[in-house]
This record gives C-alpha cells, sequence and structure tokens, in this order.
C-alpha cells in the first residue's frame, strides 16, 4: 500500500504561450518556492490543438492532449498561473480545459483540487480572469482553494531583468498558496484513502 | 457619401468546430432568417491559431487572423453563435476573441454591436456561456444586444434531420434578436454619421 503522506503530485499549467510571459516566470517561482511533501511538474500546453469533438474519440484524439490528460489524470493537484485576456482566462488556456474536461463527470479534471495565480503588469491582478476560471473549474467537480490570493500585479516591478520573482511579499503569497494547496490536497487524500487504511 | 441607410453588416461566428454542431445550424438559420436591410457573413474561425503575443506583430501575424480582423472590421455587428463548455465559452472562440481584441483600445472589435445565440441539447440554454461572454465583450466596448435571449435548449428536438431549425418559438426569437441587432447598429450608426451630413 501507498504511503498515505507521500509528496503532493501538482501539474503547473501557464495560460500564456509568450517566451518572456511573466506568467510562465511567476510558474517558475512557484516551483523554486514549493514546500515540503509537494511535487510541481510544468506541462506546456503549447502543443495543444484547437478542440473539435469530431476529434474527440479514442481513434483520432491527437497525441498532445492524450499527454495532457494523462499529466492531469496523475496529478492530485493542479496549479494555474494565467495571464488576464479581455476579463477572462485566455483561449489558449480554456482551450486546454476544454480537452481536459471530457468526458463529462469521469475526466481527469474530476474532483482534483487546484489553486490559481495570475500576474499582470497592470493594476488589477488578473481578478477577472481568476473568477472566471473558478466559475469554469466548479463545473467540473474541482475544488479551488481560494486563499491567499496570488494576485501580482504592477509585474515590471516584481520580477528582476532574469524574470526571478524578487518580491518578497508576492513571494510570501506564493509559498502561502501552496502549502494551503497541498493540506487540501492531503486532507482530500485522507478522506478518500484513510477510511480504508488499517 | 454612403447611403445612411445602407444594409448592416454582419458577421457571424460559431464557437464550434464539430460539423454536426446545432450551434453552426443556428447560425445557417440566422442567415435564413436575417430581416430587411442586413447581410450575414460567416466567418470560419477553425484555421485561427492560438494565440501568442511573440506573433502578434505585422511580421509574423498568422494570414488566418489577419482574415478575422479584416472581416470583423469591416462588419459593423457580430453574431456570436456559442455552445457552452464548462459553463463558459469554448477556448476556440475565446482565443479568435482573443486576437481580434488588439491592440488594446483600438481593435478591430472596437465599438461594434453584437448579439449573442446558443445552442445545446441540455436544459440551460447556454445561459452561462453568454453571460461570461458578455463579460468579455464589455471589455473591448462592445455593445451587446441582450433581448430577446436565444437560448435553444433541448436542441435534438428543435432542429430536424437536415439540421434546419424547425420550433417556430426559437425561429421566432432569431428573427427579433436579428432586428433588435440591426436597429441598434442602425442607431449607433446615424449617431455616428448623421450628425455630419448634409
Amino acid at each position: 500500500m501507498e504511503d498515505i503522506y507521500r509528496p503532493v503530485k501538482v501539474v503547473g499549467i501557464a495560460g500564456s504561450l509568450r517566451k518572456g510571459s511573466y506568467n510562465r516566470a511567476l510558474l517558475d517561482a512557484a516551483v523554486e518556492l514549493a514546500p515540503d511533501n509537494m511535487e510541481i511538474e510544468v506541462l506546456d500546453i503549447a502543443p495543444v490543438p484547437m478542440y473539435n469533438a469530431d476529434l474527440d474519440n479514442d481513434d483520432d484524439r491527437p497525441e498532445a492532449v492524450r499527454r495532457l490528460k494523462q499529466a492531469v489524470g496523475e496529478a492530485e493537484a493542479i496549479l494555474f498561473v494565467t495571464p488576464e485576456y479581455n476579463w477572462s482566462i485566455p483561449g489558449v488556456l480554456k482551450n486546454a480545459i476544454d480537452w481536459a474536461s471530457r468526458p463529462v463527470g469521469r475526466s481527469p479534471m474530476t474532483g482534483k483540487t487546484a489553486a490559481i495565480m495570475g500576474a499582470t503588469q497592470g493594476m488589477w491582478g488578473t481578478i477577472r480572469a481568476q473568477d472566471h476560471l473558478r466559475d469554469i473549474l466548479a463545473s467540473m467537480r474541482v475544488a479551488v482553494v481560494t486563499h491567499p490570493q496570488v494576485l501580482v500585479h504592477g509585474a515590471a516591478d516584481k520580477f528582476d531583468r532574469h524574470m526571478n520573482l524578487i518580491d518578497e511579499d508576492a513571494r510570501s503569497f506564493v509559498r502561502q498558496l501552496l502549502e494551503n494547496l497541498r493540506d487540501e490536497a492531503m486532507r482530500r487524500r485522507i478522506s478518500l484513502e484513510g477510511l480504508f487504511s488499517s
């Protein structure tokens, strides 16, 4: 039997594809700041093609989608690090979630624990994108850890020129959110597995 | 000088890529039911690639994106016909909007008039997707005509096997929404152009 206190496996997904993205840098910071008993694996969604229900079957499903679904399925928790585009999440991120969300009710997403972070050069910290993403995740029974909020506004001042997160408050919020994500995933694991352990 | 009462040009965009989509069929019904003084041109967003800010410049912008931006730019109004995926709009549709929304404040989307329709085999008629889309469109100063709501639920009973919209109530709502879209676009046109006409 597996050790019930084994590390929490997290898949980390950035919502922006551009190379110099503050959100990719924020995800890198999360990997660096991961607390004890948590492992974060970064998953690149760039190869995931547009969702088309005609291709969403075992014969036609694209290889990048298989890898996405496998990575999400093997993780206990998901860390989304996303910019805000037009008061919502990028289509790129929603598209990856659309693939991962099938089949409804028994997808790799169902029942996972998640946390959301976002960075922007603007003032409002990706608040609306995070609200939309919480709505979306609620649809597939993903439990979102909501505190502390990681809303990195004025990002140009919070990363150095090598894209390291240098703002101490932001680093502290990232660390705390990851600890809360780990603890929630552990509580969930214990409630699912612990009842049957000897 | 152009006739101020010329037909309203509408670009129609379906949010689903699959061939047998009820939403593509609903867009076809809208083309059929378009009222006097309105022309609807259907735009296929399937060729639009994933948004990547690194490619969003005059040298690298993909050809499908150029066509999308040109079509939106030349229209006075936009008709969105979209399924609901995970309590929001499909990533595929959001991605096309993300491209069309740049540059912020002076994009082809800015200041357009729009209407939203949706069809689903389920019970709730794409309500949440339409709410999210209204939030998204508000970010780029698109004026959304909100009534009547076109929420085609139980779609399997409302289209025939050739995907013709046969439900009389639904046809009436589509017609009425298109008339309201036309009238709002005309009011906007007259307020912009009419002040300066002789």
